[in-house]
């Protein structure tokens, strides 16, 4: 049996995955400008015509010649012969010396107009409309273009698709956009004692637990659109471990093993990949607390992260490492929890070197928001998150936090923000 | 023609809303945990079961019976005879005076043994093992039940589902969990001016526009994970309204109308909207620029919102009215932007009674964030929205912002926070 000869700090660890696999180039496809929110566009687009396509009528009104309401007053108004209605939709028309047309909002404009009076600052009668006011050029008006050049760049290459931009890309007539191809992640879990979920009722053996670290990574890559191939439980063998990770490595981008990371004798897949070709260890151990027995490595271009199987164990492996990786190729900010300043129910110690993640809960005193450690032996307990408001992180070159000293906490209920 | 007689302040409408429709009840569906993250739980989950279900070790060591060690020391160490070795998810043992086994982390604890010796704390050799200090009862074991007790709850009622809720229910030997239905919402566009993006090849008459608004609406919906019905564009004509209405009543749980919805003399949703049996508009016309031809009202049970035509006036009616509609229904908090302090570059005169939403964007003058805002004759422009980077909103009781006024930005890159 041997413990973890050397602890990888968190930025460190970071570095180094970035150094290796930050760059993958996930590619590209065409998507449905419908199912293309919260994607990140892969080209720059370029309008190839004027929106609105056409000079259109912003209010309801009457179109005119400017020019000719220019010298109208309450006293001597301009007087106009309505020729007609234009309507949004609908046909065009044409506008002489002396001659309006009455318009709906998003109605063309007559040709020979170059303004709307709005109904308010003239009184019409029949066919006669008088005009009170002048009324400058281009009033009320909006003009072809106006929203959007033909030959402009609407929208960048790299941004994260919103529903304003779907919207905008209708707006040009574009149906299909490209955009980058969302990462495959490969996950699978080892461990003789474990059984899957979906046959816990035929769980033989009474020194059997279910496993339910991967339904939670699955699930938490999912959050972040990932596409999952879930492959289930690999037997605690070295052939298996080792067909299961080749097997995968050509068909996903990055792979999430689970359990079998710890250095007790049954923890194969850091034996498995030292032992294929160009695979690599690059660190096991991280100066995390829980997260200690997380691991990163190389099979040829494909990154793979070993977890530990304790669920909270593996939710900071997870967050600390795969998610920054993640958003990186998907040309996404790190999602970020909400926080709030809280004071400490009691003191803490930790180890200097080790980043601590401590659950706790939030109660109010007297109007002081207090976070309380959640006491528990088993620092991998799920019940220490589910039952936690919060977290709070102890940063490596502390001692620990004290008893009033004033936190932040994450909080863990609402969820994550960032662009999805 | 007619103006809108009354402006409705948001409060107010939001107010409305509320009290019309807000105690929905969506009922519940039976969903797999795998599908389950992001939705809102529908029953209170009791444990069947003790997690973990049997003592475990929880270190690679040696399982004893504890008072054997009591009087250990490294001069004088306690001397145990090895029977074997257990692992994780093999068969257990017996420990009798005397004896101990070999246990990996995950091992079941042998009957007898009530305590697990750490490798560092002894020494082996052969079948015998020499333990040179004391060890606690109960020491690195995780006891039955310790997670997780048989009859304990585990998850309240309402709560959103993250993946560590699913781990917790996997736990449990859950695989299915009643969640609350999500919402269906029917969408369609009226205006005769209006071709679909898909047929805008064929978009016959020069004096159409794509529709844009749906589309980004539909999205809208999508990231708030709703269920959409697109019923496309309707055509400007009483009957195809009224027929579209009723026929999306008894099908959704609320309708969003875009366009017709201004004071022109071909907007016909209002009027469809009143004429219908057990129908009534609640209001029509908000205190707000843009989103002011904004309405609400009820077909029945079924609420349904009037959106402008124009997009960024639909964004706004979207997000202050049906946003915290959907989130009381689903049981979730409204998502907030994230926020930055910026200063204005230049002053913007509003009128006060009616909620601003400017769009800016953001530049960094010697240090200094300054939010510009956007200046573009119509407010309605989609590229408004696209090109800002933020929004300011300007308050009811405001008469505008001065140059060198310090306002908050709502970020429009990042996206939204909340439970997903």
């Amino acid at each position: 049996m041997r413990g973890f000869h050397k602890l990888t700090a968190i930025d460190d660890a970071v570095n180094l995955v970035m150094i290796h696999c930050g760059r993958r180039d996930l590619g590209s496809e065409d998507v449905d400008i419908r199912d293309a929110w919260g994607r990140t566009l892969e080209e720059e687009i370029v309008s190839m015509v004027d929106v609105p396509p056409f000079d259109r009528s912003a209010v309801d009104g009457y179109a005119i010649k400017s020019e000719e309401s220019f010298s109208a007053s309450r006293s001597n108004p301009a007087v106009f012969r309505i020729r007609g209605l234009l309507e949004a939709g609908g046909a065009g028309g044409e506008v002489r010396r002396g001659e309006g047309y009455e318009v709906y909002t998003g109605a063309p404009i007559p040709e020979g107009a170059d303004a709307v009076v709005m109904a308010e600052d003239c009184e019409r009668r029949g066919e006669m409309l008088s005009v009170y006011r002048a009324v400058p050029k281009f009033a009320n008006i909006s003009a072809r273009g106006e929203d959007i050049r033909a030959g402009e760049t609407i929208l960048k290459k790299g941004g994260c698709l919103r529903p304003w931009h779907i919207g905008v890309l209708a707006s040009i007539g574009r149906r299909r956009a490209r955009v980058r191809r969302r990462p495959v992640v490969g996950v699978f879990s080892t461990g003789d004692e474990l059984v899957d979920v979906v046959n816990a009722d035929k769980r033989g053996g009474a020194n059997k637990i279910i496993d339910s670290t991967r339904p939670m990574i699955v699930g938490l890559l999912k959050e972040l659109v990932c596409e999952v191939v879930d492959e289930g439980i690999v037997q605690d063998e070295l052939g298996e471990i080792s067909g299961r990770l080749t097997g995968l490595r050509d068909r996903v981008d990055l792979i999430v093993t689970i359990g079998g990371t710890s250095v007790g004798g049954r923890d194969l897949v850091p034996e498995v990949a030292r032992s294929l070709v160009k695979s690599a260890i690059i660190f096991h151990g991280l100066a995390a607390k829980p997260g200690k027995p997380a691991g990163f490595g190389v099979l040829g271009e494909t990154p793979f992260f070993m977890l530990p199987g304790y669920p909270v164990s593996a939710l900071v492996g997870f967050e600390v490492l795969i998610v920054p990786l993640l958003c990186r190729w998907m040309g996404l900010e790190v999602p970020k929890r909400e926080r709030v300043r809280a004071v400490m129910s009691r003191r803490v110690p930790t180890t200097p070197g080790i980043r601590h993640f401590l659950r706790v809960t939030l109660s109010r005193r007297k109007g002081v928001l207090i976070a309380s450690p959640i006491a528990l032996t088993g620092s991998g307990l799920l019940s220490s998150i589910t039952k936690a408001d919060g977290m709070v992180i102890i940063p490596e070159n502390m001692e620990g936090v004290e008893g009033g000293d004033e936190v932040e906490v994450e909080l863990l209920r609402g969820g994550f923000s960032g662009a999805r």
